[in-house]
């Protein structure tokens, strides 16, 4: 229920970072809303990711059935990470378009996915683990199924965050794809 | 669940586009405050925009008792342009007054609000079709008004949206009254 | 539960309006600290004041059992006055020192607070009306006894804001007052 | 519920007080970002103290089984606590660097854990005496347990906050520190 209510909270404070745009005389409104594009791509690519990663949360939750001091804790810090999320999102937004600084914004965003994904891995590693909090009589064919495709996602997002050194905007173009992809009728978790 | 948060956090969030205005040295604030008004009423119209939509979003989550990965990545993206909706709104606010730009405002304010529109229909439409994730036992007449009454959103957003080619002012007083006359007793959803 | 999402999220926007003092050389930030003293207690007021109405509307909901179209409309109307409680919070906390406007202030959000006691009274009339939408079996005299309870609610703010026609900080004392009061063991609703 | 979900939005409203740095031509935004550092340990600080209290607030409320005014209350005053977390934690991450006002700083942070402490206390206080609140059939000792160790809270943020009089940044530390030790499987409550 908390993890819930703060998923929901930091992809909803997402908006904030979209900010009216002050048009002086003579300047075009529509231009200047068109202008600020990468926000509304910003927007769009982490409202989609927080979306797709409650989504998983609270798929393997359904396999989880007991709780203790470390787990909740380790919760938290997972929660820490989705709950940073806006400021590396408003960052790549407000840097993109400035060619010598793309680069460390693109990492920076890469980075706390990184850590996203490793914190999602640390969850289910700790609740998995000898069985240790699981429901009882699950499948040992399905939890091996789910580790497997939840430890693809640090995998993932370090192959992109690594493609910034070379060219930031493909990387960043590939955070984007990802997120549209997992829109896809039945594609795997991140 | 996820979704009631979405909503009642966008809805709060609306207050935080209300700025308190600086007075100086011989401006009266009763002034300065009366002449904000643009923003309480885009505060109001949004506000019961939302409410309404999360009124009917929840009626028609009453007829539906099944889910699964496509339909949970459609109300994901149903909810991003719910969560969106205090930029728009401030947006409107900001420019109201300045005629050669309320135009584009307006404009924005209802594109998102077809997209809104359209959302909410594509959630019913792959919630319904063929009775996919339907409750058991649903009388085929009911869920025929349900589509016919959702599909009329779309379409009277639009119109009021093109409206705002021709004269601006109109088209957003129509949005007002629009969301005005959904307060009303027994008038049906959007 | 989506009315207590909204009060939490309200409740918990206040503390937004409180700024970090920016120091200069030579200046303290004690003191700058302590300069902000109506932001302080602002926020208690405020946050006090949303949660004994969120107390109260917890209290009526036991009483109430069923909902139709209007009485969510009413809710909702409600509810845009709770969230919209952090504007006149801040208006308050900005102008408590400049004396030409504190009064305009001090009006300002003693009208919400009437405003906010006369939809709590919306809410109850409605749903309680002809016993429409109470729960079964209950006893008519205490329903009575709520009915002029809340009824006190509206007089009392309106008669705390006309006094700050003739002095705007009593006024403004008696609404910090009245919300420190409700902390009392057992005293009533507002 | 309500609790939860305050806790839930404060803990998430702490990521607005990080804001994107603005670089100007010939600066670097890696060196910016790495600047700021104070703002993300400040972020990670408190995001795990209301963490940490939100998982001892949950543990205690499996305790109580009853709630009445007063109690009630009780928990709105500790919550308005929780909820202006995200202000002192602003503040210290803003002056950090500042060695005159660095103390103040700290104080007023230091200041607020005491009162969050003393609060939690006063809910629990006010449920276990002479049994209040608490479920039926609850070991004495375990209750004297939850006592006991609930108490400690005020005393070491206090001996936390003194030492800022002696060294702001010693005393900063220590509750960095504080917070990180609670992430360790099986220690104690604060």
């Amino acid at each position: 229920m908390f993890a819930d209510g703060v998923m929901a909270i930091a992809i909803t404070l997402l908006v904030l970072e979209i900010h009216v745009p002050q048009v002086e005389a003579g300047q075009s409104l529509a231009r200047a809303l068109a202008h600020q594009w990468p926000s509304y791509v910003a927007y769009v690519t982490s409202f989609l990711t927080i979306g797709i990663v409650w989504v998983n949360h609270h798929r393997m939750f359904k396999l989880i059935s007991r709780s203790n001091h470390t787990f909740l804790m380790i919760n938290i810090a997972f929660l820490m990470v989705i709950a940073f999320m806006p400021f590396p999102t408003a960052l790549v937004a407000s840097y993109v378009r400035q060619r010598h600084e793309v680069r460390t914004a693109a990492l920076f965003y890469g980075g706390t996915m990184i850590l996203l994904a490793l914190m999602f891995n640390a969850v289910w590693t700790y609740a998995s683990r000898g069985h240790r909090l699981l429901v009882d009589g699950l499948d040992p064919e399905s939890i091996r199924r789910g580790t497997a495709s939840y430890r693809k996602g640090p995998v993932i997002y370090a192959a992109i965050t690594l493609i910034a050194l070379v060219n930031p905007y493909v990387s960043l173009a590939l955070f984007v794809v990802l997120a549209a992809y997992w829109l896809l009728p039945s594609s795997g978790p991140g």
